[in-house]
């Protein structure tokens, strides 16, 4: 059995991950809709031997635009485009199952995975709020309990969808004029309570048979889901008790669900602020941190914690009588990590601001490329994650920065590959599996 | 005013519109899911400096996969991938008004046209049958004045999206921290019959502001959607009258609604089949035709006819209580034309199959370079085309044919451009102005 090593997924934004980053001289306040910006940096993170690369979406324009750029390529699109300027890495898009309807979203996938040689993924996401609700006929957003129970029948009707066609189902006999076998076509005849579809996928199965399942909800209802389908779960973590707490618990829901639990991969999110001594990268903090606008940021934390505008104070802790967790509807698990952090470190809404400009609940870690890799290497090893999800505060820099200077220190450390072993598909990068088609799985 | 030149579409489908071509040794019968076949075709289609090539779609699998290569990528994610590898070709993308939601879909076409730096085309359609209704929660396809009456509105609320910022709303002061204008972002509050949406589209205007608006229905509720939205309509003709007639029409209810008529230009579909000399031609067709599976011939026409299994015999004519096209709620022009086709010509059902074989009711014209070009120049020069919707009956042969063979023609007569005249937009190329935004047209 070959060493465990770190799988490492790029989380692409933007500028950077720090909200205030567009305002920095490096930026380019339009790389949100540029496509080389983004090949540049998907280049960067292959340089960097990453696993996967990824973006995160919503189908609503978040808030003002006077606050930072705004909008974004839709992620499907963006990212086959990166299959054409890539060759290795692997490509997660995230897409709503409130939003979307599975036959054109399994198509879609089945489409990058083929296009991109096996490399897609899906990050699975419910989408709460009610601005998303809006844009498509409902006048709220739908309960959380609700939203994951559709996207649990939308994941069967997928994997109906995906599986339709068997792997064997082409015979592409031109001297009898018989092109495919109708007997391995498998319509879904699926009729539920959220969705009705009928008829087999219009694209044969794809090369990973369908996109590595990845997951970010880590409510209770999040990790239920996510123990069930993920084989890939980013997650937002402050410390490492927290982090190992989660991670355990996450292996075990996994193995109780009946599954393999070294078959789900837990990545951690992490903002690394890099210097070469930790002065300066502390120093690199504060300038980002100097440039956030408060009163964004005041306005962003009230709608994350559903209060009235004007509700808080710049100056001021926050309000002692918030509601629990149970209450909220939209991102729960996210809500009670904010309002932990607060607490913990008796922080005023301005400082909490200043903590949450970097990766907004994730956990930052500004320090030298040697601590950044001590803390990855901690993490890694002390059962609390197979993984990062690298989240660079200033893009392109901080992705140039950390494969420039912390990949180095990981590869000599053997906790990263030193080169792509040829072509693999997203799930061989990951160490899992290639799904077995439901309806020749008896035969295996 | 530079001289009225055609405009080229290339109609790219699997390995030819012949729906035998697949069996022909020259044919890779997995093509229709490679990438690298239709990188091919899009480079042949600039070599001919064609103005934009094009791909069909429908949400279901279509029939037998015994009868040919069956399935497809997803239009809009194949035309990304090709986006990276073309430079000045228009691309436009097929995509239902009946099975999609507008948020979505006008995302990703504004995604792709600034991915392709303004190439972006959207071939409206309102997807007949039931077969497509049956993935979407529907038992039965919505009735055709319905579907077209959710396409009306559809296309209202797409505007509104794709005008939802006006094209100065980025300001990207760094200083100031302010990156957009809140007053020049307009959300729809679109509340109508089948859709609300809510927000403003959550990606800025594109280089074209909306992807070129391209439509193919023949009926009468087509038209007439045509002339209130359409900038390119690709049509199916079998005759010089009939296509004068059909552009006669078109012009004069473009002009009645209000638009200019020269701001819509008509495309009939030709099946180009060459040869050195016209007898090498029509021997080339013979082999495609010797190629068809009857069998499968037949269980096509009858679902394109509404007829149970069984209704026809292959040495008979059709019969001759078929129903008029008011009764069809299906592909109501196509059925009209394929009825009157055999009416006409006195064909049996398999002498209907072999017209039908090389372009489904589209003009297959058999003959030499010379001959299809005079047949272009004529129909070009004589009121029934703007241009054509180039369909090769095997690809890539075809294609390539047709380009070697048939464009220098054209550019000798001056009919056809010699080069591209450096980048352009797809609606550039067209000849058409860029629209102004709905909330800014007063202020021109």
């Amino acid at each position: 059995m070959p060493p465990r090593t770190l799988h490492l997924n790029a989380f692409l934004m933007n500028t950077g991950h720090h909200e205030a980053s567009w305002r920095l001289p490096e930026s380019d306040p339009y790389a949100h809709v540029e496509l080389d910006h983004y090949v540049r940096l998907a280049r960067a993170a292959e340089r960097g031997t990453f696993d996967s690369l990824f973006l995160a979406d919503g189908p609503h324009l978040w808030g003002s635009v006077a606050q930072r750029p705004s909008g974004a390529l839709e992620p499907l699109t963006l990212l086959t485009a990166l299959a054409t300027a890539t060759e290795h890495i692997g490509l997660i898009a995230t897409a709503s199952t409130s939003y979307n309807s599975p036959y054109n979203l399994a198509r879609k996938f089945a489409s990058l995975d083929i296009i991109s040689g096996g490399r897609a993924g899906w990050n699975i996401v419910t989408t709460a709020g009610a601005d998303a609700a809006r844009n498509f006929g409902l006048d709220a957003e739908p309960a959380h309990a609700e939203r994951y129970a559709r996207a649990a029948e939308f994941l069967d009707v997928a994997l109906k969808l995906w599986d339709s066609w068997e792997d064997d189902a082409i015979v592409a006999d031109k001297a009898s004029g018989v092109w495919g076998d109708d007997a391995k076509i498998h319509p879904p005849r699926h009729r539920g309570t959220y969705f009705q579809v009928e008829g087999a996928l219009n694209v044969p199965r794809s090369p990973q048979g369908y996109p590595l399942l990845v997951q970010a909800g880590s409510s209770a209802d999040g990790k239920a889901f996510a123990a069930r389908y993920a084989e890939a779960v980013f997650t937002a973590q402050q410390t490492l008790a927290d982090a190992q707490a989660f991670y355990a618990d996450l292996k075990a829901l996994t193995a109780a669900a009946g599954r393999d639990p070294g078959h789900i991969k837990v990545l951690p999110g992490i903002v690394p602020v890099l210097g070469s001594t930790e002065a300066e990268a502390r120093a690199n903090e504060q300038v980002l941190e100097d440039h956030i606008v408060h009163v964004h940021g005041v306005a962003n934390l009230e709608r994350l914690l559903n209060l009235p505008a004007g509700s808080l104070e710049l100056d001021a802790p926050l309000p002692a009588d918030l509601p629990s967790e149970d209450a909220v509807e939209g991102a729960k698990s996210r809500y009670t990590l904010v309002v932990e952090l607060a607490r913990r470190d008796r922080l005023t809404v301005r400082q909490l601001i200043g903590r949450l400009g970097g990766g907004r609940g994730h956990l930052t870690f500004a320090g030298t490329p040697e601590q950044v890799a001590d803390a990855i290497e901690t993490w890694f090893t002390q059962g609390a994650a197979d993984g990062f999800n690298i989240m660079p505060a200033v893009l392109p820099s901080g992705l140039d920065a950390f494969v420039d200077h912390v990949v180095p220190i990981l590869r000599a450390r053997g906790l990263l590959r030193t080169e792509y072993p040829g072509r693999q598909t997203l799930r061989e990068r990951y160490g899992l599996p290639r799904p077995v088609n439901q309806h020749t799985a008896a035969l295996v």
